[in-house]
């Protein structure tokens, strides 16, 4: 496979080529568990249309795993070794959220798309144009978040007391991927630096950066009628 | 969505529509759910490129399940109510074959998919052109089945005992395969007359279709380097 062409030149600088792969990796095994993750909690559907409509964001997600596949053989890195490092943190937020219901399953799709979004978003400021583009590309196809929307308010509809219990759930979630995430800023020196730089006044940045991830997911909250 | 044209006239016969919604209905919810069993299994590959190989033909399956039912709306169908008759002797084969392993799981997928492309091909001659081209066609898309043999030889190769264990394998997936076959025909009377027809001497063709699927089958497990 020839490789892309790279415009900037960042990709001759072997500290931003190791940032890179790290993110590319960390997304990519994040879109393919979310496959996995997703296309399982399908079949908790209380039938098959339902079944089918969120089998279809699992096979979203995989087909957004398979561009950045794709484009790391494309920049000559090996996907697999690139995902490696992050298989631990991934899989264990998923672990310690496995959704005990239909609707836990729903809400876990929902906020969990969102904030792997907002993250990529925030990050494809930081990278070179062409990754950034792919990166923030791969939320474009999300698909059926109004069938999500829908399904989980109208339950809090008939059953009031539902809202509690999803609320709890959605707080849950955030500690878990909060918790996973700092994991891995600790282990991947290279991506943390990306993001933070070198110099300290940079930290205000995460911290808005922060902020604005926290907003965005209490009006997602909002949107399924909860209390974030 | 408006209705597909119908040149032969034969989706004006109640019993052929019966008959042939029973048909769309089985294979639908085949292929739903041979994806959700597909990508559950492909979480024990042995590496994350497994991983995605195997994936990759989950998502097959449902984008096949798709075209099935996009062309049951288009015919003014529910693919809901034409799968539903089919859930439970789809569901108790799976749950009486769940792999125990990663090589299970390929031999099952492998030996699954012919099977039911077989029977696919058969089935497909009995029906108007449209819905014949359609049936043929899922058969089409299945991919990465260069990758299943690739993998279960080298595994035979490296431990000839396993195959002794897969060929076992093999005949129980057939055997639990004919046993709910069997269910769908007794349950199931349009299907099965559309099949058998009226007269006693399609019977003997009946045979023939079983012979043709007993060998097709015999092929296949020798190309997995196995004893049927």
């Amino acid at each position: 496979m020839r490789l892309a062409p790279d415009p900037t030149g960042k990709w001759s600088e072997p500290e931003y080529v190791a940032a890179v792969t790290d993110l590319l990796g960390v997304v990519a095994y994040g879109e393919l568990q979310a496959f996995h993750r997703i296309s399982a909690d399908a079949s908790m559907a209380p039938d098959l249309g339902a079944n089918a409509s969120v089998s279809q964001m699992a096979v979203n997600e995989f087909h957004q795993f398979t561009r950045l596949r794709d484009y790391m053989l494309g920049r000559g890195l090996d996907p697999a070794q690139a995902m490696q490092p992050f298989v631990a943190s991934i899989d264990d937020f998923h672990a310690s959220t496995a959704p005990n219901d239909w609707l836990e399953g729903l809400v876990k799709v929902y906020v969990g798309d969102g904030i792997a979004d907002d993250f990529y978003a925030e990050i494809s400021r930081y990278v070179d144009p062409q990754t950034g583009e792919l990166i923030r590309s791969v939320t474009a196809d999300r698909g059926q978040v109004e069938f999500v929307v829908y399904t989980v308010r109208e339950a809090i509809e008939q059953d009031p007391r539902v809202a509690g219990r999803l609320a709890l759930w959605g707080r849950r979630l955030v500690g878990e991927a909060v918790s996973q995430a700092q994991r891995v800023a600790v282990d991947r020196d290279a991506m943390t630096h990306l993001l933070a730089g070198d110099s300290g006044a940079d930290l205000a940045e995460i911290s808005r950066l922060f902020a604005r991830m926290t907003d965005n997911h209490q009006a997602r909250m909002a949107a399924l009628g909860l209390n974030a």
